[in-house]
């Protein structure tokens, strides 16, 4: 499937220029797990000293790289001085494959240590693709020799092509900062544009650089910032079984960034960026909507709110088709089950007045939020007018592209 | 927009045939509310002595004649003795108009107070269509005497058309009953095929009997088998601001049915066939699906899952293609929150054992669901192997037909 879908109208022009994160090296193959004609695995190899953090799906069904990852993740005391490596195939998600799926992820790091030199407990997976059926894990197996022997630290791009399923383009991201006089770098990578509801991450989504931060520190600071980047998207309200964020610190810039603001502030940008590009290749998007909510009782209802809206069919296909049914907007609200009072409701679309206490703004025109409707980029603001709780949420349309992509889609 | 759909697939061959409900008289007729060349407001008038009881949206944003029938209903005491009216539009919700939506439903109550000899309390309105819009509450006035004029028993089944919107075809449903060798009827009447997923009834439901039941018993009974009927469908998640189900009691049959199982297992019947009628007119519908849960946690938990499998786009869309893609299946239980075990799940499609011990069948063949796919009737069971908890979903698939007429809907 992947490769025969039209590139999304939402893509940037391209792939970004990566920089070069010292002490990360990629390399990418076919291995034919499921596609033909085209990269499906890709390993990335980090040096010694490097850091690794992990945010993951909460999924009841999670897939077995997923219980892996997390269970390694648990126990990082003191590894961080051999290195990591981090190994994804896409047409396989190996969810829902039992006892099997175990001794698949167990082969593939059995088979990655060795190729590698690293122990077994610094080898990360992740798999994506269908779900319930068994990963031929021996057709990686055969081609991690042939990927530790090419491995280059300008491969990041021909990386992120190999873990995409039905994504339309790839996704790069970067940021570069100044930390005590030295140039600290952060580059990422993601797949994903179908089954996006994030409930802990999204997707797969690698990113890596060359500060210093020392594990703990970076794990708070990767799960702190997936709350407000990938946690605040969605496409279709499914949440994947294999969601895997990943972070990982080379240290080869030679400066801490562990309490830099700045650091922190750059590492926001670039999960930003790459969670609004997982939206823009949304299946079937058309439109790029960030819904921003304001006044609700506290945050986590502002979110619930925010939600509720992005996730409506009905909203999502009157965006679709241009109409500023801004009803469906007051149905979404009532529905989502934070509180809200009718008469203090308010809602914009762009700087565009709609509605306030409880009914139409007055002098609102309909023409012009139709006018309005056929941009590419929407903002609609909702006000509960009932305290400080905000949240801004990033979704897409719903439109007949999602049914055709999934109505006969398998991997 | 209504008429102008294909009538769903899924309909009944034809209107059935209702009994005569003793007590209560019907009218309909063409106001111009919204629609042009059809009934769109209907009035059902109740004898002295019959009780009322209704069930309603908690939608946060509910509209101004929901918020008006359940103050009523709070104050019923010695009511009944008046008998009651029920007038519905549609082409408007009346919903998310402000002080205005209220003066609406109080100017309708008082004409039709004026012209039934009723008192202003035992009024009950409800308005379904476009929300947000001024309900034009002045064309609903003037015909307000010339339906009371022609009030007839027999007239149930324009009354059922009157109030739909973009339903495809009229919904009624009926059951006669021996209570103490009498025969007691019991006729009803829905419209609803988009915004659904009750989350306290749904839609507009009105339901007649001409045996007697106590007003508090009435209610009991009809808030019970709301939870296993209407509040057990979903089309699309979206819960409608103007969900009303009523139940009326004529009395008439001079037999009291309040504690006859007999009538219970009646009532139970016609309002499932309602709720069925309500998802076979699903917006695209093409499949009619149930959704069996079992050894879930507890039933509330079963029914968490049986929504989250029932309102997946990834779910409904595979349905759609035919596609027995039941690693949907597994995500959804997986993202619902409720508790799972992935290697205790099990899933049948019809008789087919489909995913059993954490992975797929032993002897699993696709093409024999796939196959059973091409049903128009499916049933989808998932067995959580960890309690006792069950419940069952029903729903419609997600196809190109519901993006055509919510793209660019408007009432």
């Amino acid at each position: 499937m992947a490769g025969t879908l039209p590139r999304s109208p939402l893509a940037p022009a391209r792939f970004p220029e990566l920089p070069v994160i010292s002490g990360v090296r990629f390399a990418s193959t076919a291995a034919g797990v499921r596609y033909a004609g085209r990269d499906d695995v890709m390993l990335a190899l980090l040096a010694p000293g490097s850091t690794v953090a992990g945010v993951f799906t909460r999924s009841a069904t999670r897939s077995a790289p997923v219980l892996d990852c997390q269970e390694k993740l648990r126990h990082t005391g003191g590894a961080d001085a051999a290195g990591a490596a981090i190994l994804v195939n896409s047409g396989n998600s190996n969810a829902f494959t039992g006892a099997r799926g175990e001794q698949s992820v167990q082969a593939i790091c059995a088979a990655t240590a060795l190729a590698t030199g690293l122990p077994v407990e610094r080898i990360f997976t992740a798999s994506t693709g269908v779900i319930g059926e068994r990963l031929p894990h021996d057709r990686i197996i055969a081609v991690i020799d042939d990927l530790a022997a090419s491995l280059d630290e300008g491969a990041i791009e021909p990386a992120a092509r190999a873990i995409m399923t039905t994504d339309t383009f790839a996704k790069g991201a970067s940021c570069t900062v100044e930390i005590d006089g030295r140039t600290v770098s952060i580059a990422g990578i993601a797949k994903g544009s179908g089954m996006i509801a994030p409930d802990m991450a999204t997707m797969l989504v690698y990113i890596f650089t060359d500060a210093r931060v020392e594990q703990k520190r970076l794990q708070a600071l990767l799960s702190e910032l997936n709350e407000r980047t990938f946690n605040c998207i969605t496409v279709d309200s499914d949440t994947s079984t294999s969601d895997s964020l990943m972070l990982c610190a080379t240290g080869a810039a030679g400066v801490d960034a562990g309490e830099s603001e700045s650091f922190a502030e750059a590492l926001h940008a670039v999960m930003l960026d790459l969670a609004h590009q997982v939206v823009r290749d949304g299946e079937g998007a058309s439109k790029f909507v960030e819904i921003r909510v304001s006044g609700a009782q506290s945050d986590a209802e502002a979110r619930v709110h925010g939600r509720s809206i992005a996730n409506s069919p009905l909203v999502k296909t009157a965006i679709a088709g241009e109409d500023p049914n801004w009803g469906r907007i007051v149905m979404a609200v009532g529905k989502s089950g934070a509180a809200a009072d009718r008469d203090r409701l308010g809602i914009r679309f762009g700087d565009i007045p709609v509605a306030e206490n409880g009914w139409v703004s007055p002098g609102y025109r309909e023409e012009t939020a139709a006018e309005y409707m056929k941009n590419q980029e929407l903002v609609i603001s909702v006000d509960l007018g009932i305290g400080d709780g905000q949240a801004v949420i990033w979704t897409c349309d719903l439109t007949h592209g999602y049914i055709d992509i999934n109505a006969d889609y398998r991997s």
